[in-house]
């Protein structure tokens, strides 16, 4: 039997290999060479006209150009098919890659306007890319198990059954990491995801391979998702955009998943761009298009303009952000804290009032919600890996040249203890604990009502959604600055703010450390290793609240533009 | 150690005794006289302005009075008092009574009205009923178990909360059955509960003290809970409104429950009242009172005017309901489908649409759901007992005189087996399944869109809650026309439509027997048994639709009223 699992995967990754045109490869920049991210402009598969169109990534843009059939979306789809193709060659980014089925879909969509002379929905002709766990009809989802290679779904998930209905042009699906539950990228089927900004770093996980393609511009718009910071955690690695909503705002039904039919910190699926308006614009597509009609779990709640428009929120007029410098867990890296700086004088500077988030309960949020997810002692993974034989995949470093472990054990295997089988009765225990501890947050942040000047509680919480960035394959644990959203269901986005500068990041003297992670994560930092990768922070608000959110981030985003000189007024 | 258990329940029901004030002490009617319904009027209590307050069952009439000082709430609160310490006598509804404390809270909002010109909020001055769930800061909350005697709860929950904020008057709670998980209501520390339309039956549970206690006219607006039916079994028997709302509408957080922390079929509050007004003023003042600031658990969703004024259903115009003449579990006994019968008439004479509602994997969801809600094994209900030694009840039927047992084994034995403890993963393939049967059912409703006429699926389904009417103690199994609301998070709502008429209610022929269960029931059928007691017949819509079903369902009501020469017009 030995051998049996690997020959599946080199088959499988032959295949993918053959799904590219081969006029599509490019001659590869050498291994050594760690920013790839001038290739696709210089690499000369892409027309200059392609190259126009890739680059422009305010997706409203392109979804205007489409409508009025100044782009056809063959181009489009063309041009991002081509775009994908490089990052793959340079990252490996991709699983899924169905060149023909996305050009005809383009061309329908190009016949339905041409013949109807309208769009077929608010997304029409759009290339859209979709992480690892989408089933789309005829095709595989292998979602990083090798036993699930061959599994060929029967019909399209209701996101995909609904992007359809948009007028959206699904064209590739990104790599996962086994098990979904990393915060990097790397599986035995399609193997390692690399950071495009940096390939000797990671991309982030477990939505990485769509970080590394949106990041490249390969994709306008990807759709990943987050049971423990998926979304977020690629974004601040890759200088994206993204919403995690609450959870069953948006519809997961059909969706494969890790950890199935565990709901009490649910999974949820959102977009990652490299432009705010993407967001907006597919969450309203999505919402407007009444998806509990085709999923039952999702929240009958329509898209709120008032809210968008912060009718909650004084209308957006001298809102209170509250940053959280250190949530006591991990102490963030100087690019973390620089950057939280420039939002705080950036805010202050468009008339904002920015106080101190002051952490509440973090150490037993993040014990109750890592004793959730693994309170099935890692029975779902045993099995998903048990069916092929391969092993479970218990470090993300490089098997050729491992990363000197940071941490001889992990902050959450501490908390959580070795694996368990709970039962129903313990879970919900925890339901319990959980709901207590929401409950306790949500009076921890209405009392702020005292320090804000503006008659409301703080509006939104800005702070990192990891305590570093981008660091080398392996490296990457988890620092809770994620968990509290998936453990408190806040409605979060991330921004990108700067990059890391060697020269304004110097290290920080040692704190007196929170625990031997908050050390380990202090040692790992030196300036030397992470200049050009990109700093971002997240901006948490509160449960479904997701237009309200996007509307602070699009106040967030334009008082940092305006700091950073590029909005003129 | 024998007897001690009793002996704190002996020592607990002389507490209750005592805190009733000895004038309000009744001349009691023989136990013999089975329809109490008339005693409160004629018993000498209550003055006749008592009588005029406690009979105008419109709590929109009696909110616009006390916001007027027409009525103070003082008086409205002890006529509500004496009313309910006539209905306890009569049918033992009560658990916490508390006169003095009730009437300070009246003065307290007759004061605040006299010194500021304005009410508290939109319940001012309303006396307002509790399931023995509702804990209140000071009282005990003892919920059927002995050993939660003396259990005294150090805060309000979050629905007492809000409901001082909208100014009413909390004035008595309510009795419930051991484990709350009975369609009847007795306990061994309060007893039991009967039903004043005939005290030989039951008047239905789980929120069994609310339904004899407002059916009595002895609170003008109840509050109650429902995992399996509780609110609207009792609705059922004892001829009132209510509304099973969706997971997380209203705020639950702080009450007490059977089955804490199991989230997999939450179960909901939702008031009780003798008008449909009730309802709906109810669940618009706590919707409009932003829950979700309290209770972390609550949608974040306004109340929609629009949704209630049915923009998805045409505005409602020329609706299409689906008539539910049975579930393929148990038929219906011949009241309930002269009921159906008659709603059918009066939507057809109003101008809508009627057509039959299809049985869609009925017995699976059936399954799913006890098999989800025994998933601890009956571990929670033992650890309860246990406490103090009392026995877990295992029948409804009166210890001294026990009815033969209709069933040797009910039909949810049969689905669910012995009691078993599942683990957690287990518990995640049950998600899995109900995920997929909500799913399934969904595009079911979906699917009638081609037989409606309207262009829209079927609005609302119109359904039993139960197979029959109120039964002797000890009879009321369960049908499942319930549960399907609570297993697939449907809003529905309960409306009278009239009582058992031994002429007009004939025995049907033998059918088909769907199993032993529906056979049993079948048999129990005779039109002696039931006369005079309430027929009512449930609503069903859409997950979280709670504006439009209680829309629908004034629709329905004001349809039978005309119907029946009620209304003018």
């Amino acid at each position: 039997m030995s051998g049996q699992w690997q020959d599946l995967c080199a088959a499988r990754k032959t295949k993918q290999h053959d799904s590219i045109p081969p006029e599509w490869l490019i001659q590869l920049p050498p291994d050594d060479q760690l920013n790839v991210m001038d290739v696709p402009s210089k690499c000369g598969l892409l027309t200059p006209r392609e190259l126009e169109i890739t680059e422009t990534v305010d997706i409203d843009i392109i979804l205007r150009k489409l409508s009025t059939a100044e782009w056809s979306s063959v181009e489009v789809t063309t041009a991002f098919l081509k775009r994908a193709i490089v990052a793959q060659q340079l990252t490996n980014c991709l699983t899924e890659i169905f060149v023909d089925r996305a050009l005809t879909r383009a061309k329908e969509t190009d016949n339905y306007l041409r013949d109807n002379g309208k769009v077929i929905g608010p997304l029409h002709g759009l290339p859209i890319s979709l992480k690892d766990q989408f089933t789309m009809q005829g095709l595989e989802t292998i979602m990083g198990y090798v036993s699930w290679i061959g599994r060929v779904a029967a019909n399209d998930c209701v996101l995909v059954e609904i992007l359809y209905n948009c007028g959206a042009v699904p064209f590739v699906r990104t790599n996962v990491p086994q098990t979904l539950m990393w915060g990097e990228t790397f599986n035995h089927v399609f193997g390692r995801t690399t950071n495009p900004y940096n390939r000797y770093l990671t991309p982030g996980g477990s939505s990485g391979g769509e970080g590394a393609l949106v990041a490249m511009k390969g994709s306008p718009l990807g759709v990943g998702t987050d049971i423990d910071g998926s979304l977020r955690i690629p974004s601040a690695f890759c200088g994206l955009y993204t919403l995690r909503p609450s959870y069953e705002r948006l519809p997961y039904y059909g969706a494969v998943n890790a950890l199935q039919g565990q709901e009490s910190i649910s999974s949820v699926l959102g977009p990652m761009a490299n432009t705010l308006s993407g967001v907006k614009t597919f969450t309203k597509a999505i919402i407007d298009s009444d998806p509990w009609l085709k999923d039952p779990q999702v929240v009958r709640k329509d898209w709120s303009q008032q809210e968008y428009e912060l009718v909650d929120h004084g209308g957006g007029k001298n809102l209170c952000f509250a940053i959280m410098w250190d949530n006591e867990v991990v102490r963030p890296h100087p690019p973390l804290h620089r950057a939280m700086e420039i939002t705080k004088d950036a805010l202050e500077a468009a008339g904002h009032k920015v106080i101190d988030w002051v952490p509440h309960r973090h150490m037993e949020i993040y014990k109750c919600a890592q004793t959730i997810l693994n309170a099935d002692g890692a029975h779902d993974y045993m099995l998903d890996c048990g069916a092929s034989g391969e092993p479970l995949i218990t470090s993300m470093s490089p098997e050729i040249d491992p990363h000197p472990t940071t941490l001889e054990e992990t902050l959450i295997k501490k908390l959580v203890g070795p694996p368990k089988h709970h039962s129903a009765w313990e879970l919900w225990q925890l339901h319990m604990e959980k709901r207590e501890l929401r409950k306790s947050y949500l009076d921890h942040w209405q009392a702020t009502i005292s320090q804000t000047g503006t008659g409301r509680p703080v509006d939104a919480i800005i702070s990192p959604a990891v305590a570093y960035t981008a660091v080398p394959h392996g490296l990457n644990s988890d620092s809770f600055y994620t968990t509290l959203g998936n453990a408190m269901d806040y409605s979060c986005t991330m921004f990108p703010v700067t990059y890391v500068d060697a020269e304004l990041d110097k290290p920080h003297p040692p704190h007196e450390f929170h625990n031997h992670e908050d050390e380990a994560i202090y040692k790992l930092y030196t300036p030397e290793l992470f200049p050009g990768t990109p700093v971002g922070l997240q901006l948490i608000g509160r449960t479904l609240e997701e237009e309200a959110v996007i509307g602070m981030t699009e106040i967030v985003d334009n008082a940092l533009k305006k700091f950073r000189g590029e909005l003129s007024g």
